[in-house]
């Protein structure tokens, strides 16, 4: 009862094809990026317009999930931290999660999005509003 | 390679133990409720202190994950809307966003929360700052 199944909705088409290339944060200079969600789950897309202010879930499957503390920004100098109280990809559950401006809507299942830090090919797991 | 496994870090202690009590949303005079987490995860907490704004990830765990498309609010009334539009639980991945404040520190693997909308006993799967 402790262990769910997250299912990956779609994938993050970015321009970022190594992690090292990688922005730690979406404010960054990060690349804009497409989203592309897999045909199942389309119709849940049906309002999306461009403009619109999302909040946007992926699932940052490279990260080390047995991490419980870190060094914030990968700074040697920094205090070991507890990953509740960081931003990094290194935790139990490794949700991404970002606060993105949809630029336009390419087609049904499709839409781009403005700066995202996550690598090509990410799993997208979830999309809500911003309230 | 689409299906990822999410595990339960903790639950939420709190007075709703009925879905009809739950507020919609947390600033609908949603309940504090306590954070416990298991214990093989508490090391990720040891810099959460009071006053920390942060950001609390659930999984909605009676949701109905196969819903596309829903009514905003419950109202009969509304148009049926793409789940990715709303902030509706049932929706594929049911993860619940919570932007909450740390109202104390009970141990070194409990805190209380400002109001959240969610059910007793809930799996809490993620805690970030808010940045």
């Amino acid at each position: 009862m402790n262990d769910y199944s997250v299912k990956a909705i779609g994938i993050v088409r970015s321009g970022l094809k190594d992690l090292s290339q990688c922005p730690l944060q979406e404010n960054e200079n990060a690349p804009e990026a497409l989203i592309e969600i897999f045909p199942e789950y389309e119709k849940g897309l049906a309002d999306i317009k461009t403009g619109d202010m999302l909040i946007l879930f992926t699932w940052l499957h490279l990260a080390n999930r047995n991490e419980m503390a870190t060094k914030p920004r990968n700074d040697p100098d920094a205090a070991l931290t507890g990953v509740f109280s960081t931003r990094s990809p290194n935790r139990p559950n490794p949700v991404g999660i970002h606060f993105v401006k949809v630029i336009s809507v390419v087609s049904n299942n499709k839409f781009s999005i403005s700066g995202i830090e996550v690598l090509d090919k990410t799993p997208v797991i979830d999309i809500k509003p911003q309230i």
